[in-house]
């Protein structure tokens, strides 16, 4: 009987799995093409871009991208829509920043900075002074304060072309940028210049956050251009007496409030359980902010929209966030996994769309070997997409804080070849953002979404 | 002893095999490396688009891009260059062409169309006639002689968005550009429209070969923007009695003379077996051709320059080979098979880059089912590189004449999204191609001539 039992249960067994598994990739296949064929996230993307613009926290454009994102949701038709307050950093660039190199022998030479997020101002005139070169905080740290006192330190570690995936060239390169200033304080430097985080020789400064370390004085610090370094590094290479200029009127006020913006759809067989998808609304105000991080906001809009479209009544409760504040403070980030924990929520998992809206290729996923067997386990279901990379641990500095509680990160992992040569520039503009890579971004996510609110994580 | 003998033999087996993988990702790797650090394909790539310009067969830059590739093969010290002479067809373009949507009520309504390639002009003042659309070949054999004599035919069937690689969108929405003026001309159209082949909307008119049947009166044919079709798709609607006029100079004049430029490294080992690598020279005339072809050109002579740089001697010889006429008759690469043929070269595997210096993701494949297994048996290799789907079989227009010779087809597929964007339009430019995606094409070619010229394909 056993036996028999066995054979007959075998078949029922398999055909169970080929079942679910043709049920999940006509789904799939459906989620794809209502967004190729209707989706909404570019003309969103548009509007976030053109008519907003630029959402740096605190900035009135982060509040009107606040009410545009709460209004949308609303009427795509979230069950409900709500906004988590959030007390929010408020750094602002004041007047374009100026620069020149002064050499002693050829002149004067004007070059593109900006300042870095967080940093304070230079005194009104500027600052003059010698520059040291370093091209990490190693070499720094091995020159020393009789090297270094007085003087501008000017970070030229560059982006390693070796690394295929950007995001590790970045990786390596960016202390310089988020350490730099009190590291080179620490032995008397009275500024700092960083070589732009960027695989791309050209004018645009590329800013990004950076950190004061409270042990030692708070020096004004700025992004100068590739082009910008390349010709820093050549004039001190023929005289290192070359001196450099530079001009900043940027300044910290007092804390602003500001929010999340949430929706959701109520699962309808274990609404306890969360998942919670999301990108960031703010951005950096140089550009428009639209691969940063406009297409992972829009993406999620798109997730929602295509839910209601297809109707597509998820098992588990799924969470629109637009996360406010990532660039400078991840506020709304450490606000929404508080609350989280406070409400005693059961958040499984978390997928983010952070790293623009090129093509997607695969998901970072960060949890327990199980349950990364299991989501790993999907993988298949996503190569008719060009989804294959699932080698990846990264999520996304929104959902951090809920790992915490559990939850299983998830980052979206688009082609990285393009992202650092407009990240956190006045060229991320809508001009830069291709429909239909933006479009399968969203498909990504929204079948990943799927998936996670079909089956789980355990 | 048997059992001694396997027990002993496996291990050894085992570690030759590790071993030669180990060898052959260190060469991948130091050719990656090579590529992203010190490439010049886009510098090339520049001076092809920007100092050369559009390449169309029979052009002075054509006839320009011969040299300049030629002069490069041998300064970069490929063990021979040479030029294979063949007769191509000189078509040109003439005057820019004109064309308006006369509506019956509210005017007219000027759009951008260009002629395709092989077309013949209009009469001297244009054709105005009355416009019947249809959105495929089997719409216009249903509509018949009644519907369509005297008219002009506008075909106006869209790319399928949901296609998630746009070349199968492209090849079943291409007939119509292809075939579609003999088709109508034989139920006596006066002309054709072509909506322009493209996933976008915009409003460049996107040009590409066409072919008359010599049974059937040969009429005049343009392609028209998406927005130009959509437009007139609306007047359409709004009135079936809106005219079309378009007015079009173009001509074919007596053959040209033109050349394939070959560059040659002969095999340590097995000279005799020949792998041809290679991109087309010529482009179509109303943009710079810098991704349809000139990425593919370039890439290949980067391909010589790393294993020159390298000192990679090659088992077996390599021909890097910038092909003649793809766009409007494909005249270099018959002259290439039939001298392959001629000179009974063996010509083992073939690879062509034509589908844009894009983010490469893998390579089409086509040859006998134990060699495509061999091939694609080497695809873990690449995933470090992001080049994961060999699961397509195209190979390329250029080296497909070889596939009667046993030769195994090639064929790089780059990420497909963006472009169809600009491809046979004006906006086919240089600053359309990314660097580092071009640099990564160039190391996926690399890599696969390396395993090609070290392993073979039995």
């Amino acid at each position: 009987m056993r036996k028999n039992i066995f054979i007959t249960a075998l078949p029922l067994f398999l055909a169970a799995s080929v079942f679910s598994q043709n049920k999940d990739s006509v789904v799939m296949r459906n989620i794809a093409n209502e967004i190729m064929l209707r989706g909404e996230c570019y003309s969103w993307l548009d509007y976030l871009s053109n008519k907003i613009g630029g959402r740096l926290t605190g900035s009135p454009q982060a509040a009107a991208a606040v009410e545009y994102t709460y209004q949308l949701m609303e009427s795509i038709g979230a069950d409900t829509v709500f906004k988590q307050e959030c007390m929010v950093p408020h750094w602002v660039r004041g007047i374009k920043e100026t620069a020149k190199i002064l050499t002693t022998e050829s002149g004067e030479y004007a070059v593109n900075i900006c300042a870095l997020g967080k940093s304070i101002a230079t005194p009104l005139g500027g600052i003059t002074a010698g520059v040291i070169e370093v091209h990490s905080i190693d070499e720094l740290n091995k020159i020393g304060k009789t090297g270094i006192e007085g003087k501008i330190v000017f970070f030229n570690g560059a982006f390693d072309e070796t690394e295929i995936r950007t995001f590790s060239a970045y990786g390596k390169a960016v202390i310089q940028r988020r350490d730099g200033a009190s590291k080179a304080a620490k032995y008397g430097a009275v500024g700092t210049i960083v070589r732009s985080m960027t695989n791309t020789l050209d004018d645009y400064p590329h800013t990004g956050a950076m950190q004061y370390n409270d042990s030692f004085p708070k020096v004004p610090c700025c992004a100068i251009s590739t082009i910008g370094a390349e010709l820093l590094d050549k004039q001190l290479k023929l005289d290192p007496k070359t001196k450099f200029h530079f001009e900043m009127s940027c300044q910290m006020l007092p804390d602003e409030k500001s929010y999340n913006v949430v929706g959701e759809i109520r699962g309808s067989e274990h609404p306890d359980e969360y998942i919670t998808i999301g990108g960031h609304l703010d951005s950096w105000d140089q550009g428009q902010g639209s691969q940063d991080d406009g297409a992972g906001v829009v993406q999620t809009l798109e997730v929602l929209r295509t839910f209601k479209a297809l109707g597509i009544k998820p098992k588990r409760t799924i969470r629109f966030v637009m996360f406010m504040n990532e660039e400078n403070g991840a506020r709304g980030a450490l606000k929404y996994a508080e609350l989280a924990k406070q409400n005693h929520e059961n958040q499984i998992a978390a997928i983010e769309s952070d790293a623009g809206g090129y093509s997607p290729r695969g998901f970072g996923v960060d949890g327990t070997v199980d349950k990364r067997k299991k989501i790993v386990g999907w993988k298949d279901l996503f190569l008719p997409y060009g989804m294959y990379d699932f080698s990846g641990d990264e999520g996304g500095t929104d959902i951090e804080p809920l790992q915490k509680l559990g939850t299983v990160m998830i980052g979206l992992a688009p082609d990285s070849q393009r992202y650092f040569d407009i990240h956190h520039t006045a060229a991320d503009t809508f001009d830069k953002v291709n429909k239909r890579e933006l479009e399968l971004g969203a498909a990504g996510v929204a079948m990943m979404t799927y998936l996670l609110s079909e089956y789980g994580v355990n």
